[in-house]
């Protein structure tokens, strides 16, 4: 199964804390695909982005509250905060996968915990060469290939195959030929694979 | 507590099949607001229908299906089915409201029912009228009713109200000033019932 994510997506974040342990409680592993709602959302759907909406931008700033409440999470970045442009995580990403794929969900879970947890900035390569990346990773090779012409159209090839699956939100997992869209659709998808789907 | 619905929302419709037992619980009742998505979402949000939003159009049809199979519904209508002016249906539920509080709930049911159950058209007063009535209501003073100037401003009055809570989507479920957007969200509103909140 696979699980896809924006970086800047509050939503994706907090799907990503739980989705491993939810999907090995079933002997499922997880492969990780960033994708950008910048191009799902923006360009593909024609939508505004979900802060500037009204009514449904003041409520994902306070659910983006309470679930961190929920969980217990401790936070630097607000939902309010400016953005980052996501595509430096995403070319890390990729190219991290492309070189060393059992480094690519550890160097995400620490973009992840950086961005959200320690409100930093990411959206330069030397933003990203500059975190303790997982053993193996090295800074400088990091930093050069994020800017590479490889990582870009390993990206852009991520993003279209995200589109080709129907992929719109972050977080959506994919099950088969199943979407599973949003974290408040984890119940439903656990269900799905405690009972193999109906 | 309340919950806000469209009559013309899939997913409003599999809420109104739920909310009831859920919150009764714990010791809760619902009283229901019936809202309309083309003041919410068309007008105030500026967005497209949900089914003629590239991706998130697709994932609705399909989610549609898995959840009316999921939870054993036969359903005569489908996703894709010209949908009806539900203003009718709004008239039709506030003008009963405000003269049989207690009827009006099971005159929402019965409608519910027959636009999703058995795919009938409510757009008109007559075919509203012509549903089995509950009990004490009848079908000559309520087709009146929808046509006069009362039930439209009632109607006016609580969609007014449901922007004011903030309610966009359909269903919201509000309990105090926290709301609860989509079925998906049932379970996290049960954990909130449960515990009292976070």
């Amino acid at each position: 199964m696979q699980f896809f994510f924006d970086f800047i997506s509050p939503f994706g974040y907090f799907g990503s804390l739980r989705i491993d342990q939810l999907a090995a409680k079933y002997g499922r592993e997880v492969q990780w695909r960033p994708m950008l709602l910048g191009v799902s959302v923006l360009k593909v759907m024609g939508l505004k982005p979900l802060l500037e909406t009204p009514l449904k931008g003041e409520y994902i700033r306070r659910e983006f509250d309470r679930y961190a409440r929920r969980h217990g999470l401790d936070l630097k970045r607000r939902a309010d905060d400016p953005m980052m442009d996501p595509r430096a995580c995403g070319r890390a990403f990729y190219w991290t996968a492309a070189r060393h794929p059992q480094l690519a969900k550890p160097l995400a879970r620490a973009m992840l915990d950086a961005y959200w947890a320690q409100g930093l900035d990411l959206s330069s390569a030397e933003a990203i060469a500059a975190l303790p990346l997982p053993q193996g990773l090295e800074a400088g090779p990091l930093a050069a290939g994020i800017q590479g012409e490889e990582a870009g159209r390993l990206l852009r090839a991520a993003v279209e195959e995200s589109l080709q699956w129907g992929v719109f939100g972050s977080p959506t997992v994919r099950v088969g030929s199943e979407l599973f869209w949003g974290v408040d659709s984890f119940p439903m998808l656990e269900e799905w694979l405690a009972t193999g789907g109906w």
